[in-house]
C-alpha cells in the first residue's frame, strides 16, 4: 500500500507547477472553532486535482508518454489533467460529455488538452475514452483510484501539517476518494492523534454509505449541486484507505453547502464550489465533534459556474432576511402604491422589483396584489416592514 | 519627508498581526500582460487597511494611548482601526453615519471598537469625531493624510518586491492616496525602473485631477459604487508624495469595475470590492501601456455588500450573454407557450422566470407579451435562439 515516502517524492515533483496555497484563519465562520481554511481554491486550474494528475503523470515511463495521455471528466479533472500534460510536454485528449458548461470546456482547452465532446453523460464519455485508449496505447488518468493519483493529493495533507501547529482535526471533501485517502495518509502518519473526517453531500453519500456498512456500494443514482463530489462508487483503493485512516464521514445538504458558499464569500471573500464549501458546512452546522478545536478545512475547489452562485447568493440572502418578496393586496383606491413605498422608503428598504398580479382567483376583480421585491438589513427589517403596512390597513400575500 | 527604514520599521511590528499575503498569478484576466495580484482582499478585516492604523497606533506614547482612540470611517478603515486598537489593548471609539450598512457596523463592534452611529452623512460623523476628540484628548486617527499610516500601507510595497521579482509596474487604487503613497515609495526607493500607476473611479476623479492640473481639487460629489475610493479632496502629504513618486493616474467606469469583479470571481476565485477591483479594471481594458509587461495589481480590499455583488454579478452575466429575457408576441393560439419553451429547451438554454405582460398598448387585445428570462451559454446562443423563434414565426418584443 501507498506510503508517505511517495508523498514527500510527490512534494518534490509538485514544487514545479503547484502553488502552495495559504492557510488563512476564518474566525466568525463557524463560532467555537477555532478554524482555518487550506485555500485549494486558490491552486492553479481552480482545484487541487492538478496535484494528483501530474504527479501521475511525471512518473510515466518516457514511452508511455509518447503515446499520449487520456482522461475523462467533466470538470476539475480536466483542468489537471490538460495542465500536467502541457507542462510534462505530452500530448493529452480528454473525453467530456457534450453537456458540460461551455467554460469548463474552453478552460480544458486552453490549458493545452484535445477536447472530445461525446454525446450522452459522463458513462458515455468514459465509454469513448476506454475505446480512444485501447486504440492508441495512450495512458488512462483515473480522477481517484490511482495511487500516484493519491500521493499527489497527499502533499495537501503535508503542507497543513507543516503550515499549522497543534491541528486538531482536518475535514475534507469526498468524491471518489482521492483526495481524502491523500490527506488522511499524509495526517496520520505525521501526527496520530489529529482526525481526519470526510464530507459528502446527502444526495451524492456512496462513501458515507460504505464507510458506514463496511462494504462497497454503487448509488443508482446521485443529486446535488456540487458536481465535484457527485460519485455513484468510492474507488477499490480509497474505500480501503478511508477505512484504515479515516475517523467518519458524515453528510451536509444542498442548503447547508449553499450557507457554507456565502458565508465564504461574505467573511473569507473566497469564491468556492459545492464540493470545495461542503467541509464548512459540516463545522457550520455541527454534524462533527469539533467545539473548542483547532480544525482545517480542505476548501478543494472555486470552480462553480456563476449563473449557480448567483442563485445560491440570492438563496442564502433569502435565508438570512436580507432580499425578500412581500405581497400586498391593493384595493382600487387611488395612492396606494404612493403610500406602500412610502412605507418601505421610509423603514429604510431599498425596492428593487415591483410586479402587479391581476390573476388571484380569491380577489375581487377592482383588486390586484402588488409584489414589492426589496433588499433588506435582516428579518428584524422585514418584520418591522410587516407591521406597518398592517397597521395601514394592508392586507399581505402569502 | 517619509523614508523607506520608516517602512522596514513598520514592517517589523505588523509581522504581528497581519497576514503577509500572496501574490498570486492571474493568467487569462487581460491577455498580453504578466498579471499578477497582491490579495490583499485576504488581509486581516478584508483589506489593507488594518497595516496603517495598527502601525499608527503602535507608535504612540503609552501616555496618549491611555485616551484611547478615535476614527471616523464608514467602511475598511473602522475595522482596521478597531481590530488594530484591540490588539495593543487601547480602547476605540468609531464614529460611523447612522446610514452604514449594519454589516460594517456589527463588524467594527465584534472587532472590539465602541462605534456611534451619527446622524446625517460622513462629514457630519467626522464632526462629531473632532468634537468628541477635544472633549476626551483621544488621538484621532486619519484614513490615510499621516506618515504612519502611509509607512503601514507601504509594507505592501516592501512585500511585493521581496515576492516577486523582475516587476514592470504596480496598480494600486487610489482613493485619499495612502496607499499608493506608501507602496510608491517602497517600490520606487527599491527599484526606481518599476512604474507605479493610480487608479480611481471616473466618478471619484479626485487625485487623477489634481496629479494632472498639478494642485489640489476638491470635488462637490461623488458618484461610484466603490466606496472604499469615493474621496472628495486628496491629502496634503499623499498629493505630495504622488507628485513625487507617482507615474500617471487613471480612471475606470463602475461598468468596468463591475467585469473586473466578476472576471476575479470567475477566474481567480476572489471576491473583491470595486476599490479593489479597480486596478485590474485598468489593465482589462487598456488604460495603461502595459502590453508584455509582469504588472501587480494590488487588490485591496473585498469587503462588498452581497446584494451589490449580487447585481454586479447579474450585469455581467447579463453583458456577456450568459443571461437574458427576451419579449416573444404571443396570438391567441393554443400551445404557443409549449411551442416557445420547446424551443428554447432544444437549444440547450435553462429556463428561469416566465412573465405574460397583457399591458402592451401596441398588440392587439387578444395578444400578449411572454417575457422569458434564461440562462444561456453566451450570446451565440442566445442569437440562435433568436433565429429559430423568428424561423417559427414569433415576433420578438425589445
Amino acid at each position: 500500500m501507498l506510503d508517505l515516502d511517495k508523498v514527500y517524492r510527490a512534494a518534490y515533483v509538485l514544487k514545479q507547477v503547484a502553488r502552495r496555497t495559504d492557510v488563512i484563519a476564518a474566525p466568525g465562520v463557524a463560532p467555537g472553532v477555532d478554524l482555518y481554511l487550506k485555500t485549494e481554491n486558490l491552486q492553479v486550474t481552480g482545484s487541487f486535482k492538478l496535484r494528483g494528475a501530474y504527479y501521475r503523470i511525471s512518473q510515466l515511463p518516457r514511452e508511455d508518454l509518447a503515446h499520449g495521455i487520456i482522461a475523462c471528466s467533466a470538470g476539475n479533472h480536466a483542468q489537471g489533467v490538460a495542465l500536467a500534460a502541457t507542462r510534462l510536454g505530452v500530448h493529452s485528449l480528454v473525453c467530456m460529455p457534450d453537456g458540460a458548461p461551455i467554460m469548463k470546456v474552453e478552460n480544458t482547452r486552453r490549458l493545452g488538452a484535445e477536447v472530445r465532446l461525446v454525446k450522452g453523460d459522463y458513462d458515455d464519455a468514459h465509454d469513448e475514452a476506454v475505446r480512444i485508449q485501447q486504440e492508441t496505447g495512450a495512458t488512462f488518468i483515473h480522477p481517484y483510484d490511482d495511487e500516484d493519483v493519491i500521493a499527489g493529493q497527499g502533499t495537501i495533507g503535508l503542507e497543513i501539517m507543516d503550515q499549522l501547529d497543534g491541528v486538531d482535526a482536518v475535514v475534507v471533501p469526498v468524491g471518489g476518494g482521492g483526495l481524502i485517502s491523500g490527506v488522511a495518509l499524509a495526517v496520520k502518519s505525521l501526527r496520530p492523534e489529529c482526525k481526519v473526517y470526510g464530507v459528502q453531500a446527502a444526495g451524492a453519500a456512496s462513501m458515507a454509505n460504505a464507510f458506514h456498512d463496511g462494504k462497497m456500494e454503487t448509488l443508482d443514482s446521485v443529486s446535488t449541486f456540487a458536481d465535484g463530489i457527485a460519485v455513484r462508487t468510492p474507488g477499490d483503493v480509497t474505500f480501503k484507505m478511508v477505512q484504515k485512516y479515516v475517523d467518519d464521514v458524515v453528510t451536509v445538504t444542498d442548503d447547508e453547502i449553499a450557507a457554507a458558499i456565502l458565508a465564504l464569500m461574505e467573511r473569507q471573500k473566497l469564491v468556492t464550489e459545492g464540493a470545495g464549501a461542503a467541509p464548512v458546512a459540516a463545522v457550520m452546522f455541527h454534524k462533527l465533534p469539533l467545539e473548542g478545536k483547532r480544525v482545517v478545512c480542505v476548501v478543494s475547489g472555486g470552480n462553480i459556474d456563476v449563473n449557480i452562485l448567483s442563485r445560491v447568493i440570492n438563496r442564502g440572502l433569502a435565508m438570512s432576511g436580507r432580499k425578500v418578496t412581500l405581497g400586498v393586496k391593493l384595493t382600487d383606491k387611488p395612492g396606494q402604491l404612493q403610500q406602500v413605498s412610502g412605507i418601505v422608503a421610509e423603514l429604510g428598504a431599498n425596492v428593487v422589483s415591483v410586479d402587479y398580479d391581476l390573476t388571484d382567483p380569491d380577489l375581487p376583480i377592482s383588486s390586484c396584489t402588488l409584489r414589492i421585491g426589496m433588499e433588506t438589513r435582516d428579518q428584524a427589517q422585514i418584520d418591522q416592514i410587516r407591521e406597518r403596512l398592517a397597521a395601514a390597513g394592508f392586507a399581505l400575500a402569502d
